[in-house]
C-alpha cells in the first residue's frame, strides 16, 4: 500500500527520514566495510555512533552532566525489575503509584523482592483519573516512590511531575519522554523503551542521578547492576547497536525538528485535534478520561456500538490508517500519536473518523 | 570500499543475501504500510515472523517439542545471570567448568546469589587447552554443570559435548551455535547471544528442558523467569521485533545453505584452511591452543613480532579483510570465520597472510 499512517502503540512509526538513511546505509556503512548492524561495537565506528547518541540524547533532554545515561535491553519491564534491586536495601519498602496497567505491572516485578506499598491506584475508578496527590499513603523509609508518567494503554498522562515526599522520584517515561521537558532537579531517574518516541524495540534508556547510582542495594549479577553499565559505557556486554544506532538518528531529527519543546507544541495541537473530534460527536466516539489527565500520546476511544469496531479498524487499514486496534486488555479503539506521528496524520484520521460518523451514526 | 570481508567476532558479517532483504523490506514490509521495525509485535504480520522463526529455528536445530524456545534480550550474560535465579535452590551450588573469559564472566555473574563451585579452570595453563573430565571436581548437590561450549576470545572448543555428571549440563553456545548438530538429550539447557552465528546483537536465544524449566528457583521479577517468558512466548513485554526478524532471515538462509550439517562440514574445511596457514607459517604467525580443542569459529593468533601487528591490520583492511584485530584482554590478531563467513573470505585471508609473511618475514 505504500507508507500508511501507522498510530501503533510501540513498536511505533519512526520518521520516514530516518528509515531512509538506515536503507541507504544498510550494505556499507559510511565505507566501512560492512553494515552497522556487523561492526564490532567496540570499534571506532561503533563507538563513535554510540557517543554521538548519548550527546545528542543529553542535548535533547537537557541532562545534567552527572547524571548517568544508559542504553540498555530489556524493555521497560526489565528497569523495573531492576529499581528494586539496585536502589532498595534489603527489606526496605518502595511507594508505587499505579495509575494504569504499566503500574501495576511495576508493582509486580519488585513484589518478588521488596516490600511494596501501593501509595494509590486508580483501579477502583477504571483507571481514568489520577488520585490526588494529598490522598496517597507514602511509607516514612521509602526508598524511592515510583509512577508512569503515561499510561500507554489507559491513556492517562501526569500533567505535570507529581511530588514525591521525601524519596527519590522514579518515572517510567516510556511513552511520553522527548515530548516535553523534563526536570531533573525533581526526578531521581528516569526510564523508557524508546520503541514509542525514540526509536525501534530492543533498547532501553535510563537516566540516573548519581546519588542514587551509588546505592548499594541488593545482592545482584553485575549485569543487573546500573553501577556495572555506567562504567562500561553501557557495553558491559554487547549492546544491541542497530537499535542504538536507529535510536541516534531519531535523536537527530528530533533535533532538526525543533527539540522537545517544538515536539511538546507539535503534541498539544495534534492531541487537542483529536479529543476534539471524538468530544464532539455527539457521542459516536467516548473517551472516559478525565480531561486534566489525558494522554498527548495514547488517545483510546472507544465506539458507542462495538459492534461497528471491526468495520471501523477494516475501513481505516483501507484509507490508509493502521495500527488503530486498541490494547486486549481494553478493547476499543487506540490512536497513538507520538513525535514521529505528523499533524497530517491526525489531520486524516479525525477525518476518517467523520466521515465514518457521517456513514453510521 | 563497498562490502569486506568481515572477521569480525561479534556483532559478526551477516549472509549478504539477508542484509539485501532486509534493505528492501524496509520501507514497507511485504505492503504492509509499514517497515516492520514499525509493526505492532502483537499484530498478525509480526506473530507471523516471529512464529515462522521459531519454526525454522526448531528445524535447524532439530529441538524436541517439548523443549522451550526463547527469543530474549539481554545478551549471553543476562542468561548467565537468570540460570541461577532460575535453576537453583537458595543455597544450593552449581558446577562451573571455564575454559576461558566467557566462562569467567559466566561464574561472576553468579557469585552475588550462589556459591559456585569452579570444577575446572584452565587459566593456569594460559587458557589453551580443556582440563580432562576425570580431573574435574564436580560438586555432590549441583544444580546444573555450566560451561562454554566455546570461548570466543582464547579461541578453545569443545570438540564433543562434555560429561555432566549427574547434573544437567547448560552451555553457553554463542559462538558456534548453529555449526554442528546438538544432542538435546544430553543438554539442560542452551542458550547463545545471536551475534556471532545466528544473527544481529540485542537478541538471544534459550532452548530449556521441560523439567529444567519447571524448577521453582529463587524469587524473582516475572522478568527474570524463564517461565513466565515461556507462558507468554516470548512477548512477556515488548521484543526487539527487528532484531528478531532478521535472526529468522538467518534461519531461512541457513536452512536454504543446506542446514546445520552443511555448516559443520564448511566450518571444518575453513578452520583447516586458517589453522594450516598459521602452523606451515614457520613461526611467523603462532596459535598456541591444544591441536584438540582449537576452536573452528575464532582463531586467534599472534606474530612472532608484535610491533607487526598494527601493519598487518592495516594492510589487510586495504586488502577488504576487516575485523581481524585481537580482543583487547588477548591482543594479536584473531579471525572470526562464522556460518556467515564463506570459505573464499578465509582463502583470501590465508593468501593475504602469506603475501605478508613474504613481505616482513
Amino acid at each position: 500500500m505504500g507508507r500508511a499512517y501507522n498510530f501503533s502503540a510501540g513498536p511505533a512509526a519512526l520518521p520516514e527520514p530516518v528509515i531512509q538513511q538506515a536503507r541507504e546505509e544498510l550494505p556499507d556503512w559510511r565505507g566501512a566495510g560492512a553494515s552497522v548492524l556487523e561492526l564490532s561495537h567496540r570499534g571506532p565506528e561503533f563507538m563513535d555512533v554510540a557517543a554521538q547518541a548519548e550527546a545528542d540524547l543529553r542535548s535533547l533532554l537537557a541532562i545534567p552532566a552527572d547524571h548517568a545515561v544508559l542504553f540498555l535491553t530489556g524493555g521497560a519491564t526489565t528497569q523495573q525489575a531492576l529499581i528494586a534491586l539496585n536502589f532498595a536495601d534489603q527489606g526496605q519498602p518502595a511507594d508505587y503509584v499505579v495509575t494504569g496497567h504499566w503500574g501495576r505491572i511495576a508493582v509486580e516485578q519488585v513484589e518478588p523482592v521488596m516490600p511494596v506499598n501501593v501509595a494509590a491506584d486508580n483501579a477502583a475508578d477504571g483507571c481514568v483519573d489520577i488520585p490526588p496527590a494529598s490522598q496517597w499513603r507514602l511509607s516514612e523509609n521509602a526508598a524511592y516512590l515510583h509512577y508512569t508518567d503515561n499510561e500507554t494503554i489507559h491513556g492517562v498522562e501526569f500533567p505535570e511531575l507529581p511530588p514525591a515526599g521525601g524519596a527519590p522520584l522514579i518515572g517510567d517515561f516510556s511513552s511520553n519522554i522527548g515530548s516535553r521537558p523534563l526536570d531533573f532537579s525533581r526526578l531521581g531517574m528516569v526510564y523508557a523503551g524508546a520503541q514509542k518516541n525514540l526509536g525501534p524495540s530492543g533498547i532501553s534508556l535510563a537516566v540516573i542521578r548519581p546519588d542514587l547510582l551509588e546505592r548499594s542495594g541488593q545482592p545482584r549479577a553485575p549485569m543487573f547492576d546500573y553501577r556495572a553499565h555506567a562504567r562500561a559505557g553501557s557495553m558491559l556486554n554487547t549492546p544491541p547497536t542497530f537499535n542504538w544506532y536507529l535510536a541516534g538518528l531519531v535523536f537527530k531529527w528530533m533535533l532538526a525538528e525543533g527539540g522537545v519543546a517544538e515536539f511538546e507544541r507539535r503534541s498539544a495541537r495534534k492531541a487537542a485535534l483529536l479529543y476534539s473530534a471524538i468530544d464532539g460527536s455527539g457521542g459516536f466516539y467516548v473517551n472516559r478520561v478525565a480531561p486534566a489527565v489525558r494522554s498527548r500520546m495514547n488517545v483510546p476511544f472507544f465506539l458507542h456500538d462495538k459492534a461497528l469496531e471491526p468495520r471501523f479498524l477494516e475501513q481505516a487499514a483501507a484509507a490508509g490508517l493502521i495500527g488503530l486496534k486498541g490494547h486486549r486488555a481494553l478493547g476499543g479503539i487506540r490512536a497513538s500519536i507520538y513525535n514521529a506521528m505528523p499533524e497530517a496524520g491526525v489531520r486524516a484520521l479525525v477525518e476518517f473518523m467523520g466521515a465514518f460518523r457521517d456513514r453510521y451514526g
